[in-house]
């Protein structure tokens, strides 16, 4: 198979060097050599592959040697023109492009089908965890009530750096900079847009319907501080900024929020630039895929699975993916959490309040006192409608004149 | 597709249920229904699906319209010979039996191959953990530098419970075959055979070509203490049974035993009756898998996931599996560990024979010991050769009339 690279990036230039450096393991796996025929970049010269660099995009859509296209460009723009192009002339394309997918997957993979190719795109959610792949093979025949991932590394490093160091968001961030870990604009990562394409992304898979991440409730970490941190400490859970999609009936549920953990949930252990993915199905019960959801090598190995996937389907559309039709996503106010709330002041002449607002009836209030504090003070509520309690927080400072300083979804300990 | 399920225990019974309970899910994502036509059984009745109960496996046989066999039976005869006739008939099967893809693998998947069908087995290793499939689709253009597993449940089980109660091996056994999660005769389980076969499945799916379980080194866990634990605890790390593949170069290394891990190692937090299977890939990095083991569910959705394989696969042989060339593994004696030890006595008057026999010339002696005891101590000892670390440990011994307890094989915090 003679293939093409366009974009020699990071994930581009990574993809090149790992067919060099597996090329005798991917030949005997799959029959034949794969072979980089054209590298279609912008810049004058790259390392290694400099005979391969070409800057005509038409040169790769009008070569019929070249079987499958790499697209490592990033964004949508020319990126979905040259990929619509490439899949019209029959040829594969693997992408780890997830604005591209999240944007344009279902109208790529039905160009896909139309054509007798295929669109695979393992490398845009997780890196090197293999969840796309997964869900179409392994979990097929379940019914996948629930897809909850950290699925954005930097975030994850600096969640990680704040329980670990108790040091404050600013300051964290800053380092993760400094490390290379957080762009100069991090606003994609830590406000969460990225994990919400990967969560739109994963919403597709499970469901089988397109989905838009606009459409995804979504939080960043900006609001997240060490206090939180000593509080989650206390109650012996941790804070991970989450991804999640479930279903219930035929109705379907998907958000990105910071949410606190209990030690029981296997991604409580999932630190510093690791992702972690949990799936459950009716039958199969809970899983968990963990792994480098970034990197340059990790994404590239998911680039070349796919592309090994593409010699094993030369002549096959193999169905990977989801229909045009628009899945409706449930409002976020229907979705039912747990609530981590931060009250001002002490509990004791507000304890019926409490009752009435964020417990049921017989549950037992138990305020989390840090240091003997008497400004503010912390409660795990009931499970509640997310609609009911935005009113209940409004209708409690209401009438006790007390502020909820801030709160975080938590999952309680199962 | 019409299949035949050949047994009706546990695992069974619960592909019948997964394919009952999912049969919508399922007829859309694969187009068309999985029809249960007969179960071969030998009681006399059964729940749910008595009128297709047979006992003569002739009929499934000869029947044109079965398509696809389950193999639930367990053991290797007479389930070897049913396999193979329905495989030369051009009939999928698919299997959770371990026993019969360890002894008789390459010769089925061989057969399955020249009659153009196919022989799968993912819930024979990790029951609901996608760990075949993930090798064969996601992993297939990796070096596989390493696949280490924590594989049995019953055993996990124990080892958990063992350290979460400060309990003795003994007393924790009896808990867990009264809850019914160790069997009466405990030993494939605690005795690493079972986690042995199915290391040795994975070797042969990371090598290409076949090995025998009886040529795995394998110990189990009959011989980990209370004290073992207190010592973990004191290190900050636990003991797991583990199963491991390692590749280095064109030489490939096997072996079960119980081993001591760090918190930094992400098969530290798998615990209770879950699995866990960490995959180490030369581009990959460090991957892992997680989820329930074994139980009648998770194990019946990873039959019925290669139920979906065989039927988006009808006339083609997919080729997951190895080959019939007999793998060569490197002896016990070749690999190298850090050991942990328990030495008879204070450490005091023999630090230079602790440091000739079991440290590197710059390393620092740091023996443990728990409160005060004066009978025993412990002590980490730097990596070296299994070969050499037991010849040491009978030098040590005549030379200082000092014994050593106990051992235990680990992974140092990286």
């Amino acid at each position: 198979m003679k293939v093409a690279i366009m974009g020699y990036g990071t994930i581009g230039s990574g993809v090149a060097e790992v067919l060099r450096v597996n090329q005798e393991i991917l030949k005997k796996k799959i029959g034949e050599p794969v072979e980089l025929k054209y590298v279609l970049d912008i810049r004058e010269s790259i390392p290694e592959d400099n005979d391969k660099l070409i800057n005509d995009f038409s040169i790769i859509e009008n070569d019929d040697e070249v079987g499958l296209v790499v697209e490592t460009m990033g964004g949508i723009h020319p990126a979905y023109e040259f990929v619509k192009a490439c899949l019209e002339k029959g040829k594969h394309c693997v992408t780890s492009n997830k604005a591209l997918v999240d944007a344009c997957g279902s109208k790529l993979i039905s160009i896909a089908k139309a054509h007798n190719c295929n669109f695979y795109f393992e490398a845009s959610v997780g890196g090197g965890i293999p969840v796309i792949r997964t869900i179409h093979h392994n979990y097929a025949g379940e019914n996948l009530i629930e897809i909850t991932g950290i699925m954005n590394g930097t975030t994850n490093f600096i969640l990680t750096n704040m329980r670990e160091k108790g040091a404050d968001f600013g300051e964290t961030l800053e380092e993760a900079q400094r490390l290379g870990y957080a762009e100069r604009d991090p606003s994609s990562d830590i406000d969460g847009f990225d994990t919400s394409r990967k969560t739109a992304i994963l919403l597709s898979m499970a469901s089988g319907n397109r989905c838009r991440h606009e459409d995804i409730y979504t939080e960043g970490i900006r609001d997240i501080s060490k206090l939180d941190f000593s509080y989650a400490h206390e109650l012996g859970m941790s804070i991970k900024l989450l991804g999640s999609v479930q279903q219930v009936e035929d109705k379907y549920f998907a958000y990105v929020v910071p949410m606190m953990i209990p030690k029981s949930d296997p991604l409580f252990s999932v630190d510093g630039v690791f992702n972690g993915i949990r799936i459950v199905g009716n039958c199969l019960g809970t899983t968990m895929l963990y792994g480098m959801g970034a990197g340059k090598l990790p994404t590239a190995s998911a680039v070349v699975s796919d592309i090994i996937a593409a010699v094993r389907h030369k002549n096959e559309f193999q169905g990977i993916g989801w229909s045009e039709n628009m899945l409706e996503i449930e409002p976020m106010g229907s979705n039912a959490f747990s609530y981590f709330i931060r009250v001002e002041g002490t509990s004791s002449d507000i304890e019926a309040d409490l009752r009435e607002y964020f417990l049921n009836e017989d549950s037992e209030l138990k305020p989390i006192v840090l240091d003997n504090r008497t400004d503010e003070f912390a409660l795990l509520t009931d499970v509640m409608f997310e609609d009911d309690f935005l009113d209940n927080v409004k209708a409690f400072e209401a009438k006790t004149g007390r502020r909820i300083f801030h709160f975080i979804r938590t999952e309680k300990e199962t």
